[in-house]
């Protein structure tokens, strides 16, 4: 199919395993958040029986699509980037409509998604994620000869995914989770976010029209629409799904966690949750250039409206006057903002809510512009001391969007003191310059426990992919500490390992077979070889 | 301290961070199955302020403790095993009598617990398990310059780990879990199992004493008696932990899973737990040795009173005159088995019971020869259709013991028709010779995605200790299919990864230090190298 073809009209329909079907439920539509119009054409949610077809297509691809070489399923990857390079302009027009970003953003996007996919392909190619491993017989050991053992891992199975509200390309349909689920060879059953049903179905067609074209077996994707309550909650009791990939709120995630812990057999869920992102600006750093990291710092907050992950919601320094230069920077900063719109009207009420909770718990330090456009967020900036902070649940909440809180403490201690308390984070991120090492030192070592990612005099929003890149961190920044959303190491969660000791040679997977006929590295007797 | 020193007296106490405490609960006694006599000294239960203090104190290693380099670690491993390899004469001594299990096993299980330590040493020298990766800056890039990203695994924390009852070595006290924790650089808190008190510690004694010689963190290692119910939920629901390793049964598995799924902060718990490990034997197989195939399985259903997790509980083949042969040959291995005392009178009456419930669901085939020795495992051999087998719940359980049911299915489809219905398991294994090529063939898919071990003409118990070893499989094998508790791919189940974004020169770890330090492997853009 060419992109004209793939583009031209938007249907509203969801795609079951290369089946164009229309759903019976509730219909929603998108709405454009910058005007509050309607988007057409409605989106009409699945039902129970959508579920359990799509996932039965899955299970019934898996035997097939996980038995395709390497090779093949890095063409299908490459397929798919191709198709979403190709439909850019499309993806754009509807993205932009459906979530307010700006174009600059989503085109950005795009090429992060065809991106992904590629690095994906590239993992494939290179193999080591097969985990070959192999203990060659010892026939003359005593008092017991050695077996001969070998090791690879093999994908779980269908894989549920779910689309996030505020990355309509590179954590949705095409996303992450997706990339990685399918470089295992796991089938992927979608469930689109509500809130971008026409750039779901546009990336949804073509990663079907690459199914198609490289020959997978049409089970291998499929694309639902559907509450999370209902038909999410369905995907993943679905016996034949046996992994889920999640970004959203902690309610969403833990419900979700929750409904896979109770299943008869329970699965994995790699959740991406809730997360603060604490900055602390070290006191060389501030006493070198309070003013301009103030500034940056809201540079970061406001883009996008906040809607990241990794927005930075926290700022944990010690007080004194070169704070206050960082602050009164930052306020001016906040003072000065253009509000642009959130990506949908309820985030932006919940966003409304959760600055409101705020207001009476802390000091309000500065808003941005009050503006009358429609689900505009308002930038915030708040204050308080160390032992109010401690002793708030509110304020430890992450408010997703443009907010922040200041907190101010007496010394390095209680920065420790702070930092210690806080729950499980996706990113810290410290300002230090030569003069701070001792003390940047010390809080790098407890930031590790408490972040999967430590940054150093720059922004957490912004996620680079590549191979070194950890997307995740301890509870509650995800449901899972033990790997990352983003980058290559995220194909390895939808992974298991299985031993094979004196199969015959002739129905060894290539991966362990004699010879090493894929080429790749393997661990034999425990040292790493290509040979 | 000598081993004279250290093995001379048994006390009844437990060690909490190199304290010896002596419990204030329900004080039990080990019993020797083979004469029902009690052992002394007693040992009482620690309570819920025992468990406090030891993960506190854990908790306070913890700092410390993962800061330790590999060497280092390797250096403490290593000096565990050189004590219990001191110590080998009181252990055996102490687990014959608490276990029943023969002098040659028990020698053999010490020599394979020093083993595993030793083995992890090794994986922490060759320091692969660091995980590192480093794609470096690319300042030069366009739009955005690329930061420099690194990232390693750390340990997740302080580790509850169960002994287990049919290992009084090797799975537990110094077994796999804490070995591959300790590696890791996860202080460890045991409960030790009720059956072999006294000889959990002895082997508490041999690693408190490596703490000391090597200069580890007294927290380091705890270990505690207690009821699983009780002191058990306490360790597993208690903050300071951070991860859980646990052999035993379903019931006990599904607990700890439950409790630290509810936890604030939820953990990961590692419960192997139930498999009946199918053996295969095929039609090329059985016409060419029926007879001796079915002596062999018997030899590997008596070993030790069937009391592995990998014991042979099902056959399954197509019937007809071959299999025939295969079960009578069995049979009259079974009625000539020597009956062996279990592990505790619990055991033996659990496993009595078991026998029972199949006896009037399948068929008796054989049993081992009545006895009035406490406590002895008689063997058991049943055998029935598949339409029965599937359609009962009964069958498919696991007996703890040497049973075992033969499933007689019409052909090769019903085969495999039964094997997609079985629940996960540790092993499959299948006996095929040249001609059975293209059934095995079909049957390995299948099996790939039920057992975590698949093995070809030999028998599952005797789970060989190496790099390729996977001791795991699908729930309920086990609670999480993506690892091993055998092996040295164990460690990777107590890490996480970091990411370390432009993070100054000298703050960063030594393992994705600039110049390769520590001379591992690394994955440098993606691609492994060692300069």
């Amino acid at each position: 199919m060419t992109t004209a073809q793939r583009t031209e009209t938007l249907t509203g329909q969801m795609i079951i395993a290369g089946d164009h079907v229309t759903g019976t439920g509730t219909a929603v539509h998108a709405i454009n958040p910058a005007t509050d119009q309607r988007l057409q054409p409605a989106y009409a949610h699945g039902t129970a029986d959508d579920v359990a077809r799509a996932t039965a297509a899955a299970a019934d691809a898996f035997g097939v699509y996980r038995s395709t070489s390497s090779a093949d399923r890095a063409a299908f990857l490459t397929a798919i980037a191709d198709n979403l390079d190709a439909d850019v302009d499309a993806l754009v027009d509807r993205a932009t409509a459906e979530t307010g970003l700006p174009v600059a953003r989503i085109t950005g996007e795009v090429g992060r998604t065809s991106g992904q996919l590629r690095l994906f392909a590239g993992v494939l190619r290179e193999g080591s994620w097969n985990g070959a491993r192999i203990d060659p017989a010892r026939p003359e050991r005593t008092p017991l000869p050695r077996a001969d053992i070998r090791q690879r891992r093999i994908p779980l199975g269908p894989v549920a995914v779910f689309g996030a509200s505020n990355f309509p390309l590179a954590f949705s349909v095409a996303g992450g989770d997706t990339a990685s689920a399918l470089a295992a060879g796991c089938p992927v059953v979608v469930k689109a976010h509500d809130a971008h049903p026409g750039t779901s179905e546009l990336v949804g067609r073509a990663i079907t029209d690459a199914v198609a074209s490289t020959g997978m077996p049409a089970g291998t994707f499929s694309l639902l629409y559907g509450s999370g309550r209902e038909l999410g909650i369905a995907l993943v009791t679905d016996p034949n799904i046996k992994a889920v990939g999640f970004t959203g709120s902690r309610s969403g995630g833990t419900a979700l966690v929750r409904a896979a812990a109770a299943r008869p057999e329970p699965i994995p869920v790699y959740a991406e949750m809730s997360s603060i992102n604490p900055v602390y600006p070290l006191e060389g750093a501030l006493r070198a250039k309070a003013a301009d990291l103030g500034k940056a710092f809201v540079g970061s907050l406001t883009m996008g409206s906040g809607q990241f992950c990794t927005n930075p919601g926290l700022v944990i320094a010690v007080d004194g006057p070169d704070l206050d230069t960082f602050i009164a920077a930052a306020a001016d900063a906040v003072a000065a903002s253009n509000p642009t719109p959130m990506l949908t009207p309820n985030i932006a009420q919940s966003y409304a809510h959760g600055v409101d909770e705020f207001d009476g718990a802390a000091t309000v330090v500065a808003r941005g512009a009050d503006t009358s456009e429609p689900n505009a967020c308002r930038a915030a900036l708040f204050s308080t001391d160390a032992d109010t902070f401690l002793g708030s649940e509110t304020l430890q909440q992450e408010i997703f969007g443009s907010s922040s809180l200041v907190v101010k403490c007496r010394d390095r201690e209680q920065v420790r003191e702070v930092t210690a308390k806080l729950e499980g984070q996706l990113t810290a991120t410290v300002h230090a310059d030569d003069t701070d090492h001792a003390d940047a030192g010390a809080l790098l070592e407890l930031l590790e426990l408490k972040a999967g990612r430590i940054l150093f005099n720059g922004w957490p929003t912004g996620v680079e992919v590549g191979h070194a890149m950890v997307h995740g961190g301890p509870y509650p920044a995800t449901s899972d500490s033990r790997t990352t959303s983003v980058g290559s190491l995220a194909i390895e969660r939808f992974l298991r390992p299985v031993a094979y000791q004196d199969v015959p040679p002739t129905l060894l997977p290539s991966a362990i077979a004699d010879g090493n006929p894929e080429h790749i590295w393997r661990r034999v007797d425990g040292e790493l070889t290509r040979d």
